[in-house]
């Protein structure tokens, strides 16, 4: 037996998720069985989607079960094996992430190499980086010349969304975020063209003035005012990737667009998607995705938490958009 | 000059439309320039999108003018050509309706053959039946073994919907509407395999009971809680055409989608079209459409009002549901 921490939901919040919903404690992680490996995680990723595993309410995946760790995606290595597939000392990629200690299958644990961080397989060249990609070229049908909107664009995947545009050739890349620092964020260091605060005014006349002539592709990481702004500067024929709903998530009252009927006349298409409903495309992910940061052509930022202990904090602060790219919790030395 | 009764709008409506909002005068017809048509209007459709066209908004077309006729579909017979494409006493379909006698360019009437009733090019033969068709068939990538869920099914556009579905190999076609009697004209006479009244309780519970396990198809000529239901009732992969937003024209105060998010988990398609977006399909639809009318597949039905003095008051009764089929006006003889 290794004893370890772990991060226990134990409660489902009311409204708004508190700090006292979760518990961090010290659990014995049993010997691995045959065709199972013993995990010492390095890192772990804090994801908007898990807040509403919290609730229980079967949205994508099922609800987190109380009194028992969270999941999610964390990057560790293998320190026992009982399987062939994998050897002591390799890094896997799996969703036992919010404990120090996992016991897995190995079949459910992908190897990661030592090419890039092991973070970078919670961001760049993971489940963010693979829902950019598939999100604007395959559900949103970009195309060379589009102007292209992505909403929560500092976050893990609105960050890499905006750099894919760039470098496939689109006209005009316009992002939105939530403070001043996030905006110089994306036009100095991730070459947006346009970025505005959305607390800086209603939406859709911020995005009248970043985009006077409509844009072709929305990225919706966030709904709501977002979601009826882009309604209404779409172009004929617009596309829509609905990847994410950020204003709905932590206990809001759940706002439909009411611009929807602007779709009609204007033609356009609303696609919503989960990496998972893709999985042929990942192939092709993983080969741009690779090639533009080993290039420097893609860059990433992470906001990092140091310590199991303090994932609810960072949690907490994350869905209230203290996190600039991808949120990640070290674990390990 | 000719003399005749015409239609105008004389105020835009505040909230819902009353009848007051509309003047029936009477004008004189200049006589066809060169290249011209007088044409005398036998019968003119009326159609629910009409009513976005009344208010001071640019939806999908302009706002019709004030104290001028209102226009839409209509079917009439050449009196006088000042064109060689056009003959006296050929039938033509054109959009100057609201009105006795038009001038028209010729280039703007198209001939029809008088195979069919007058009223037929304005219904399954003509805009309605290409919503519907195109509709189903490409903007909801309608595939045999579909559960197909209408609503406004007994409306000039669903009763359509619901029978090419049924032609076309669906599993299940269920439709919405407003009256029992409407319903039960689903089920006798279009059949549907399934429809209910939504007047009768929760759309979301109706629909559960109809479609048990989910819908892969929804034709939405309604928005709000139709599309929230039907958004709830998805199955993966499900692909909605939206056509028409008839809950929120008259005055409502928009309400979007609530369920919206539901879109993501499930990877569902929304796309709003107009047939206009569609002409390269006009050849395929008139081949189907004439065909199933013709060998009897298809049937349809009009709620006809004699009268162009009477048609603001039908027009009033088909926004409040009072129409089965497609809402004619009989202007001439």
């Amino acid at each position: 037996m290794t004893k370890g921490t772990e991060v226990h939901l134990v409660s489902r919040p009311e409204g708004r998720v508190r700090a006292g919903d979760f518990a961090v404690v010290r659990a014995e992680t049993p010997e691995p069985a045959p065709g199972q490996v013993l995990v010492r995680n390095l890192v772990m990723s804090l994801d908007p989607y898990m807040r509403g595993r919290m609730d229980n309410v079967r949205t994508y995946v099922p609800p987190f079960p109380l009194g028992a760790p969270l999941q999610g995606a964390a990057v560790g290595e293998v320190v026992a094996s009982r399987s062939a597939r994998l050897e002591e000392g390799e890094l896997v990629l799996h969703d036992a992430g919010w404990r120090e200690w996992a016991v897995l299958d190995a079949v459910g644990a992908a190897p990661v190499s030592r090419e890039f961080p092991p973070s970078a397989y919670l961001g760049p060249l993971g489940m963010p980086g693979h829902a950019a990609h598939v999100g604007l070229l395959e559900v949103a049908e970009f195309r060379p010349g589009d102007v292209v909107f992505v909403s929560a664009a500092a976050g893990a995947v609105g960050s890499l969304v905006g750099q894919i545009a760039r470098l496939s050739g689109a006209a005009k890349v316009i992002g939105s975020a939530g403070t001043p620092e996030k905006v110089r964020h994306l036009t100095d260091d991730l070459g947006f063209d346009r970025a505005f605060d959305y607390k800086d005014g209603p939406l859709w006349r911020q995005l009248v003035q970043a985009a006077p002539d409509g844009i072709d592709v929305y990225f919706d990481n966030v709904g709501g005012d977002h979601l009826d702004a882009a309604l209404l500067l779409a172009r004929p024929g617009a596309r829509f990737a609905l990847c994410g709903a950020l204003s709905q998530y932590d206990g809001a009252e759940a706002t439909g667009p009411k611009n929807l009927v602007q779709a009609i006349g204007k033609g356009i298409t609303l696609r919503g998607f989960l990496v998972d409903h893709h999985r042929s495309s990942k192939a092709r992910f993983r080969e741009d995705m690779g090639g533009w940061l080993a290039d420097g052509q893609i860059t990433w930022r992470a906001t990092t938490t140091e310590g199991l202990e303090n994932a609810p904090a960072a949690f907490l602060a994350m869905l209230r958009g203290g996190n600039t790219g991808k949120t990640i919790v070290r674990i390990g030395a």
